[in-house]
């Protein structure tokens, strides 16, 4: 089954170590072969004790053989101790894999405030190591989750210079998604041999198309982390940037994040509604942006979607609200699903036959034409629903 | 009744013109003494016809008698019907009052992009004009209203130079609350006799004070307005800027704002509770406005409030997702209801009998310093329900 492959030279695992009560909550991933890694990290200015750890440890520069990652709790807002036990887990799993401190990353998801209960970590990472396997990618993608529904796996096999390569990430999302760096947690690996700093180019970039363009409430984690791995096992002639194999490369990685980021989206809290929004004929790409994260952030234009109601006239709000230069009522266009609603200043009025159908699949799209420039971007989100609400008005502090 | 009474040389009245199916939906005020007039209008970039025309009026100087306002349709995204539409409400409201064009003020609320029925209102304007009455507060009061669920209405009476001065204010409210210029319609009446730039000032300042401070779901209108119309009735000396009855005037009129302001929070769609978010000690202003501002809108702290659950963690990662300066985890502090709950970078751990009072009341504070300077700021909000989804899911376009 390509959905259960790992790279060349992975191994990975989930285990149960005692912070929810049932569910796997401690994953390991390894690689024998040393990998050249690159990180992407969330902006907000409360950060997770686990993101400073493992930015130290990128920043050393040594090769990352493993990561190791807890669910159900956050590790933020945990003062000093927070940051010794995130060491303590980097540390721990350096021991028993036989590497240095800094060979290895650490990432957590769950509950902001609370101490992580070290021991049971401590005690539950030479069973993870135990667990190690070239089939342990689900067993992983099953341990990083939090109130996610289910596993988010996607792996591509391409070829560069006649040589296989493959790339598989795995991620959680669910709630507290939003701008810059919107999901939780996004691991990626891949047996390519890719230079450095190319590899940081290109998930960079990826991360901006694809992660950084989705939003379920418009609330920032603290603890947003994208990792990706490169262990150079396909023994491709090297990836570097500028060339034929780095926009290859580029794009399979963009496809994974892709794929991820809409599974975060279509498994939101609560969501029922997977919603594209696209503006294009902007002045600048800042602006597309500004108008596509305002309608996406719309309390109002996610309830309308989630009732399947036509309601334009919420999204001709936000994209006034967004405050993006150049936007004119009398040039701007507006279009659910298809059919135009608002051009030229004025409600078209279409048919009900055509209006009928808008919000009605699982899917749907909102585009916007500002007919001010030749500037697009687009923004995934889902509905808001009275389940979202019933979710975060009950989930345990 | 104090509630019920206008102040001298006002009347107004509110009828039923056919926008609404049964409710008063055309409501008029009125003075016969000639008012100084200022607003203060919504920031977002796609603007109903009647900001315009009302905007256009007021820069000419001359001065007001008359506001005539619908409720039920916002004559937003309506082109150029509907800036004649806005024209005609004016123009024919003046005709009936024996007044210029540009003596009239217009305003309207309700759903965006549907054409106004301007024949019923045209039709219904001499009625509006012959139930004006002293005692005809409620009856605006009730008209201007679209989903809120009660009238909201302030008075206050004071002193200056020995001579009563009257404030009432009527507004209405309840969804799309939000940055720049919360309330959707808010009107202000004074026999005060204040000197034009210093009614201006006065105005600016209130309302930067209390209707831009509330939020209720981040969704900034399309039709936000604010006027105040000072017809000198009351016979005082003169208020000028930077003189003690200045002082004074705003003083109350911020309290006739701020009044109408928490009640536009406490009829928030779907509220259970009223959220007071205070932050302080903070470098500049605008750090503690943004501070605030994140917090109150997140969708996340919101729930946890409904819920009832005093999920500090989700405030922590507001404050962080704020990007406002000078943000330490460790010298922040957090607290709910009064019970610190973070402090010195780690969870305070406060006893469960404290802990099981915080969001309990239908009142509740939400405490942040920020420990690295000494401005303040606060905002008010309302938590996020069921209720408020299924509003806006089947709010009808």
């Amino acid at each position: 089954m390509a959905q259960s492959r790992l790279p060349r030279g992975f191994k990975a695992s989930g285990v149960h170590c005692g912070i929810k009560r049932f569910n796997k909550d401690l994953a390991l991933i390894y690689t024998d072969s040393p990998a050249k890694a690159a990180g992407v990290f969330t902006k907000n200015r409360v950060k997770a004790a686990p993101i400073h750890v493992t930015r130290d440890v990128l920043s050393k520069g040594l090769p990352i053989h493993a990561i190791i990652i807890n669910s159900g709790n956050a590790n933020c807002c945990t003062g000093k101790n927070g940051n010794n036990d995130a060491k303590k887990m980097a540390q721990v799993t350096s021991e028993n894999l036989g590497l240095k401190f800094n060979n290895v990353c650490v990432a957590s998801t769950g509950i902001i405030g609370k101490r992580l209960p070290i021991d049971d970590i401590v005690r539950s990472i030479p069973v993870a190591v135990k667990r190690l396997s070239e089939k342990g990618l689900k067993g992983l993608a099953k341990a990083i989750l939090t109130t996610d529904r289910r596993e988010k796996i996607k792996t591509l096999r391409f070829s560069v210079d006649e040589k296989e390569v493959n790339i598989t990430g795995v991620c959680k999302g669910a709630g507290m998604i939003c701008p810059n760096m919107a999901t939780m947690l996004c691991f990626i690996m891949t047996d390519a041999n890719v230079e450095k700093d190319a590899l940081n180019t290109a998930l960079k970039r990826a991360v901006n198309n694809t992660f950084n363009r989705i939003t379920i409430d418009g609330d920032m984690s603290t603890n947003d982390c994208v990792l990706i791995l490169a262990n150079g096992r396909s023994e491709n002639k090297i990836i570097r940037k500028n060339t034929k194999s780095f926009e290859l490369f580029l794009g399979m990685l963009n496809e994974v994040c892709l794929h991820m980021a809409e599974a975060i989206v279509k498994g939101g809290e609560g969501a029922t509604k997977f919603v594209r929004v696209n503006v294009c004929g902007a002045k600048t790409e800042d602006d597309a942006v500004a108008v596509a994260r305002s309608i996406a952030d719309s309390c109002l234009v996610k309830t309308s979607v989630h009732g399947q109601d036509a309601n334009w006239g919420r999204i001709a709000a936000s994209i006034g609200a967004s405050m993006a230069g150049g936007i004119s009522q009398k040039r701007m266009e507006i279009y659910l699903d298809g059919v135009c609603m608002f051009k030229k200043g004025t409600f078209t009025n279409p048919s009900g036959r055509r209006t009928s159908r808008i919000y009605k699949k699982k899917a749907v799209r909102i585009d916007i034409n500002l007919r001010n420039g030749s500037k697009c971007a687009g923004m995934f989100t889902c509905d808001l629903s009275k389940r979202y609400v019933e979710i975060n008005s009950h989930y345990l502090t």
